[in-house]
């Protein structure tokens, strides 16, 4: 519901009353959109990765929300109350580990209860409004850390990003992405690395898709690949996304960030972080303290049903890495940049704005 | 050749008059053997790595010099030694950047030279001859470096290995996978963290397949888990080969290998590089003279013939990445454990054996 007029994808739309999603399972391949009309599909749509990316899964979530809700019997609040948090946690089982996601399910929740003396309908049509806000601003959010990250990105510069941070993850514009499609609009004569990102190839099959339409230049490399590029100097900047982000600077992120850090920290080229301030966390002090997400051996070991290890090799998938602060040159949100020291910095934009 | 009456998957084997080739395109699915008879088989075996591994490339590439010799007329010496460096030639083109192809040729060739006096058909012999101690020489190396690098693997270790370094890749026992065999067969109770080895998934379908034949502990994990896992502290040991050596000792070696190297240091993990002595190339001083190989798109773009990314997305594929020296914990050889410095002690074991 994002009033903008530009020709940027809209991967979530909400139609009066139901949600329109773009399916990624099907992208490259075939742009797929289903009409969701009920919580349960929600779940699969975010379990599955229909819908994935943070900011877009927060999105799905809260719209989520308002389709369990809204045929409950308008009685009591009580019975209400606690279908409601049933649901949440339902929803939240989805991708446990998305910051995103409990965020939106908890601003949700505070806003029933701050409604609590109103008619259940009448909360209904709240919760449904406040899942719109969340998606307006997202997508606004998302716009204005395009703007702000295009300023990081000099004329001409080879950038590499990882896993896919574009309209795809979070409804419309992007994070990472935001910031290259901004740098681009602006003739910045740009060209991006983009990381396969194994298992489940979301920049070979998602961020390629998104440059391509864009027309922006890209070349697609094996995750492991950008090491090399940046010990040749082919890398002038990294930018990627985060799910979570602590009070402290630390991120974590689609797995394999943390090797981008590294190397780039050792190469010196600057990496960047682009998220939305809902991903952070101030209630977490710092990164160890992040929860693990553990994804389907079969992810790594078979493709499209293929089997591409021996038969009953297990795999270790993880869906997330930890990059600690020290390796991070900035954070890109939609209040602004931020520099270390990321803690003091955080609340002081916070209290700017 | 090799006398060893041991279990160890023997991959190249001469027979007589042909070269057996265990087919490493069809594992981990199907255990596929060719008879090869002509040169021209040994280098589509070779460019499209049914015989891979620095040191199998070498073994492949002297029966093939001989394969293609063998026919010849018995007549000029001058117009044999032009066929035979046209074969060479022809032989180094399917991998021109592997270094062991050259220096098995250049053996051969020298040979040759060294027996100008003798009759043509003696001097086939003599060829057929030399091919079958590089084989018989290299196994053994190999089962040397085992020896060497068993010692420094601690009991219970957890060892992270990247690309296939085992019986596949050097004709039987293997570089770096070598040690972990010998490591296995005196109960060191090891588990390995097998990293999959984009694009060609070597990790995946060949390591994955070897350690799974020896019954040594194994999880299969994406290129990119390895620096999550590092800095768990899930990692004690980094054992990886290497393509091309150079004096001072940076290496080359399967993309991928160079980040895991800096993430070692940067986690301070012991990084250990196994290969024979034919691997360094004294007369090339640093890793910046390493020649590199750019393999096609399609590697990275299709999966079995599925396009992965969107229609017309290049990809960039190198075969090779270089480790710099003040990365490397330890080379692992056939004449023994070498420390840094390396070019000094490279030096001092080239004299004593």
């Amino acid at each position: 519901m994002s009033n903008d007029s530009d020709a940027a994808i809209q991967s979530i739309e909400w139609r009066e009353d139901h949600l329109r999603i773009l399916d990624q399972t099907y992208l490259p391949g075939r742009e797929v959109y289903s009409d969701i009309r009920d919580v349960g599909r929600i779940w699969e749509a975010i379990q599955k990765e229909r819908i994935r990316g943070a900011s877009a899964i927060g999105i799905a979530a809260a719209y989520g929300l308002y389709l369990g809700i809204k045929e409950l019997p308008n009685d009591s609040f009580h019975s209400f109350s606690i279908e409601v948090k049933r649901l949440s946690e339902y929803l939240e089982s989805a991708r446990p580990s998305v910051r995103n996601l409990q965020w939106s399910l908890n601003r949700i929740q505070k806003t029933i209860q701050a409604h609590e003396e109103k008619e259940i309908a009448e909360i209904k049509d709240i919760v449904l409004k406040t899942a719109i806000t969340i998606d307006d601003e997202t997508k606004r959010g998302c716009k204005k850390i395009g703007e702000y990250g295009m300023d990081l990105i000099p004329k001409k510069a080879r950038i590499l990003t990882h896993a896919n941070t574009g309209s795809l993850a979070t409804g419309k514009y992007g994070t990472a992405l935001s910031a290259i499609f901004q740098a681009h609009k602006n003739n910045t004569d740009l060209k991006v690395w983009v990381s396969e990102t194994r298992p489940l190839l979301q920049g070979a099959r998602l961020t390629a898709w998104e440059l391509k339409n864009a027309e922006i230049p890209m070349t697609l490399i094996t995750d492991s690949t950008a090491g090399l590029l940046m010990h040749q100097k082919e890398v002038d900047l990294i930018l990627v996304g985060s799910d979570h982000i602590a009070a402290n600077g630390d991120s974590a992120g689609k797995v394999g960030t943390y090797p981008l850090a590294v190397l780039a920290k050792e190469n010196n080229i600057p990496f960047y972080v682009a998220a939305p301030f809902s991903t952070i966390d101030m209630e977490l002090q710092a990164g160890d303290a992040f929860s693990h997400e553990e994804r389907e051996s079969e992810e790594v070991t078979h493709f499209e049903g293929t089997e591409i290890a021996p038969s009953k090799v297990e795999a270790y998938n993880p869906a997330f890495d930890i990059t600690p602060n020290k390796y991070i040159t900035a954070y890109i949100t939609e209040k602004g940049i931020v520099k270390p020291p990321f803690e003091q910095n955080f609340k002081e934009l916070l209290k700017r704005n």
